[in-house]
C-alpha cells in the first residue's frame, strides 16, 4: 500500500480497495460497495435511522424517476441540479434484427423524459401538494433512504460517485420558524453522529449564498478536517423557505383560514460519509475504525503448533466470545487453518478492527491473553478472568482516544491569518482551515478560490463577533469565517 | 370503501389509498410508499435481514446501470428481462435555447445505453468474475437490498409496479450441490418468514421450465392463496446452474487443480409482499395486520367529557404504556383531542392495530379496560392490574389466529380434481388453487393457461406419488400439480 507522505491520494485509493471496502465498476463513475464496507454503512444508516425517529421522523419511498419539466418550476434548482444526470429517454430493448444481441426500440420512445433523481425535491413537493390542506396536516417529516445519480465527471470511491446511497429528509412546516428550527436541529443530529459515532470532530455554520444548495434560503453544513488538512463537507440541511411550495403550488389553510404557502426543509448525508472515516483516521497499515462502527469491534487469533493446542485455545477462546458477547461487544474468533497468524495480525490491521487479542499455549498456562489495539498499534497482556471488564473499557477508550487524534489534528491545522500573504502561506504549506476576514461578497469569494482553491466552507455558528478587514478586500468584517481547499 | 364482496380489486385498491400505505404517483407505473406502508415494510425488511445474516449471508450493493450488452450474454436472459426496461441514453440536460425549461443535451449521448436494473445477475456475474479464482473464495454469499425497475403496462400498487423496492440474494458455490441445497435453504427462509410472520401459508414447490427464472435450471417458489381465490407467487429461488458464470465466464481452481465454471444461485422477495399481506388478511373495515408486522401493536384510546376525567386517564394510560413496552410491546396512546372516540376506532380499524384499549372514567373506577381485537372485531373488560400478561397472550393469540384463518380458506379453496370439466367448473366458481394431473409438456400447460387462464403454480414438494392421467391430454401423469389463475 501507498503511504500517506508519498501519495495521499493513492493511498486512500489502495485503502479503500484493499480493506474490501468498495471498487469501480465497470459503469462509468459507479461503485460496487463490497460487504466489508457495506456492513459499516449498515451501522451508520442504523444509527442515523434511531436518531432520526427519536426525532420524530418517518421513513417513506418516493420514486426513482423525476419528469423532466419538474426541474424547470424552481429556478435555482434547475441552475444547480438539472444538467449532469441521467436521462431515461425509452422503456424497451428489441432484438437486433441482424441477430446480434438488443438495440433500443426507435418506437418505445417517452413522450417526456425522467430523469434518474439526483436529489428529490421536486417528486416529494409535487406528492406533499396532495397530503397537504390544513395547518392539522402539518408538519410532515419524512425521510428517505434511496440512491441518487449525479454524472460527475472525475469521481473517487465514496467521495464522489456518479451513483450514491444516501438519506434525505424532507419536512413541511407551517411558519417559518418551525422551519428554520427543523434545519438546524438535523445539523445537531448530524455533528451529533459524526462526532459521536464516527468520532470525527466537525465545524458547525451556514454556507455563504454562493455554495447554498439550489433553490434554499439557508444552508446549515458539518466541516470536518481530513489528515492531509483538506476539509470535507459531511452532511448539510436546508432552509427552503416558501420557494419549492411556490414551484409546486403546496398551500395550506392555517388556524386563521387564510391560505400560506407551506415552509420547508431537506437534509442529507451519503456514502460520502464513508470516506471521511477512512481518511480520517486511518494510517499507513490500513483503516481505524471507531469501535461504535466496527463490523466486528474484537477478533480473536489462536497461535498454535498442533491440533492440541489449538483444541485447547479454543475452548478458551469460545468461552471469552461468550463473555464479550454477553456485554453487547461483537468478536469473531478466526481459527481458519488456512492462513499463518502472521498474516491474520496484517488482515485484521488493514481491516481497522479495532482490538486483536491473540492466545497462544503459553496464554493457556499463564491465564493470559495479548491485547493489540488498532490505533496506537500497542500490545499488553491482560488476565483471561477479567477480559471482557478490560475490552468493554478498552473499546470506550479507542473511541474517545481516535476522537481526540483527530480533534489534536484539526486544532494543529487551523490557523487564524490576517492577512492575504500568510492566507496564502498557510494554505502553501500546513494547509487546514484558516480562519480570516471577509467582506461578504461573492466577488471576493469567487477570486480567493480562483487564486487559491480555497472556498468558504462555512460561517461558524457560536463564533463571537470581531472588527476586522477583509484579507482580499480590506474592507471591514465583523466576523471570520472558515476557509479550506476542500473535497 | 367497496366491500371486497362487491369488488374485490377496487376494495384492494382503497385499502392500500385510504389505510395510508402508497399512491400511484406522477411517474407511470410508479408508487410512492407512505410512512405507515413503509413502516410495515420496515418490519419486514429487519427479520428478513435477520434471517438472511443468520444463514451465513452479507449485504452489499451493485450498481443501478447496466450495460445494455451485458443482456445478451446470457441467451434465455435476454429473452425473459431485457426487454421492457427504462433505458439511459443522455447524461445531461441543457438551457432550452428560447429559455423554456431544459432539453435532453444531443452531445450528451452515451456511447453504449444504460439499463436501469430489472435484476442484477447479470452486473453482478460480472463483477464475481474479479472476485473468484480459486475454491478458497467460495462460497460468496451476498445479498442486496435495492430498488429495481421493469416497464410493466398494467400496473397496481405493490403488486405490480415499473419500479420496486426487493432484496436480491446472489451466490456462488464450488459445487452444483451445494448451489441447489442454497437455492432449497432459501426458500425454506422465505416461507418460515411468510408463515411466521405474515401469518400467510404457502405451498412451496419448483417452477414448470416455462413458468421458470429466464436463465435458472430451477426456479423454487412459495404460493400464498388471496381470499378472492386467486394465487399470490410470494418468493423465488433460482438454482442458476453454470449458466451466468459461463456467460461471464467465471471460473475457478478447484482442490484438485482444475478450472471449473462457478455454480450459482439468486433469489428474491419484494415489496410485493405488501399486497400478498394486504389481501390476505384484511376485510371491508380495513386492514388486518399481523401483530409480528403491525407498526404499533396497540393502541390507547380515551373516553372522556372533561380535562379532568382525561387527567385521570391518562395517568394510568402511561402507566400501562410503560408497562407494555417493559414487555416489547409497541404502543400508541391517541390522547390527541382533535378526533373524537368513534373516529379514532375506525381509524384505528382502518390501519389494521392489532388491539385496541379504551378506556372511560367509569374504566378509572373499576379498575379496567376495554379490549378489542382487529381480527375478529370483538370486545371484553380485563382488568388493569394484569393488563400487559393479558396484551401480550393476546397478541400471540391474534398472530396464530390469522394464521389458522388463511389456512382454513386456503383449506377450503383447495380442490382435487380429476377431470377438465371439474377443472373449468372449479375455476368457474369458487376458484382456489386446483390439484390435478398434468402431462408434463408445455403445450399442454400453455393450452390450459390459454383457455382457464390458470398456470401451475408449482409441483408442490413432499407429494407422494400419484398414478392418474393428464385432465387435458389424457396422456399418463405421475404426480399433481398445483394450478391457479394467479395476480
Amino acid at each position: 500500500m501507498t503511504s500517506r507522505s508519498e501519495n495521499y491520494s493513492q493511498w486512500y485509493n489502495d485503502l479503500v480497495v484493499k480493506a474490501d471496502l468498495a471498487e469501480s465498476s465497470v459503469v462509468r463513475g459507479c461503485m460496487v460497495i463490497k460487504p466489508y464496507g457495506y456492513a459499516i454503512w449498515e451501522k451508520m444508516q442504523a444509527e442515523l435511522d434511531r436518531m432520526f425517529k427519536e426525532t420524530g421522523h418517518v421513513n417513506a419511498y418516493f420514486p426513482l424517476f423525476i419528469p423532466k419539466s419538474f426541474f424547470s418550476k424552481e429556478a435555482a434548482h434547475v441552475e444547480g441540479f438539472a444538467k449532469e444526470c441521467a436521462v431515461v429517454t425509452h422503456y424497451r430493448l428489441k432484438t437486433n434484427p441482424d441477430g446480434t444481441g438488443v438495440v433500443v426500440d426507435p418506437e418505445a420512445k417517452l413522450d417526456e423524459e425522467l430523469i434518474v433523481r439526483p436529489t428529490s425535491e421536486t417528486i416529494i413537493w409535487n406528492t406533499y401538494k396532495n397530503w397537504i390542506h390544513s395547518y392539522r396536516d402539518l408538519p410532515i417529516l419524512c425521510n428517505q433512504w434511496a440512491n441518487v445519480v449525479r454524472w460527475e465527471m472525475r469521481t473517487r470511491l465514496f467521495l464522489r460517485t456518479a451513483e450514491f446511497l444516501w438519506q434525505e429528509g424532507h419536512t413541511a412546516h407551517a411558519t417559518r420558524q418551525e422551519a428554520l428550527d427543523e434545519a438546524m436541529k438535523m445539523i445537531n443530529v448530524y455533528a451529533d453522529f459524526v462526532e459521536n459515532f464516527m468520532a470525527v470532530p466537525v465545524i458547525k455554520g451556514a454556507k455563504t449564498e454562493n455554495e447554498r444548495f439550489a433553490g434554499a434560503l439557508e444552508t446549515f453544513t458539518i466541516e470536518a478536517l481530513m489528515q492531509d488538512g483538506k476539509a470535507l463537507q459531511s452532511g448539510t440541511s436546508h432552509f427552503l423557505g416558501q420557494n419549492f411550495a411556490r414551484a409546486f403550488d403546496v398551500m395550506f389553510t392555517n388556524k386563521e383560514g387564510r391560505d400560506e404557502y407551506v415552509w420547508a426543509t431537506s437534509w442529507g448525508v451519503s456514502t460520502r460519509l464513508m470516506g471521511a472515516l477512512i481518511m480520517a483516521h486511518s494510517d499507513d497499515n490500513g483503516l481505524v475504525l471507531p469501535p461504535k462502527l466496527a463490523p466486528f469491534q474484537v477478533v480473536i487469533v489462536p497461535i498454535y503448533k498442533n491440533e492440541e493446542q489449538l483444541n485447547n485455545i479454543s475452548v478458551k477462546a469460545e468461552e471469552i466470545v461468550a463473555r464479550l458477547k454477553a456485554r453487547g461487544i461483537s468478536v469473531k474468533y478466526d481459527y481458519f487453518d488456512n492462513k499463518k497468524p502472521g498474516w491474520k495480525f496484517a488482515e485484521y490491521e488493514l481491516k481497522g478492527v479495532p482490538v486483536r487479542l491473540a492466545i497462544g499455549p503459553r496464554d493457556i498456562e499463564n491465564g493470559t491473553v495479548e491485547v493489540a489495539r488498532r490505533d496506537t498499534l500497542t500490545k499488553e497482556v491482560a488476565p483471561v478472568a477479567t477480559i471482557d471488564v478490560y475490552v468493554e473499557k478498552l473499546l470506550d477508550d479507542i473511541q474517545k482516544n481516535i476522537y481526540r487524534k483527530a480533534f489534536e489534528l484539526r486544532k494543529d491545522k487551523t490557523t487564524k491569518v490576517d492577512t492575504y500573504e500568510e492566507f496564502k502561506e498557510v494554505l502553501n504549506t500546513k494547509g487546514g482551515f484558516v480562519l480570516a476576514h471577509w467582506d461578504g461578497t461573492t466577488e471576493t469569494e469567487l477570486k480567493i478560490k480562483e487564486e487559491t482553491k480555497a472556498t468558504i466552507r462555512c460561517i461558524p455558528f457560536g463564533q463571537e463577533k470581531e472588527e476586522g478587514k477583509c484579507i482580499y478586500s480590506g474592507k471591514p468584517s465583523e466576523r471570520r469565517v472558515l476557509f479550506a481547499v476542500a473535497y
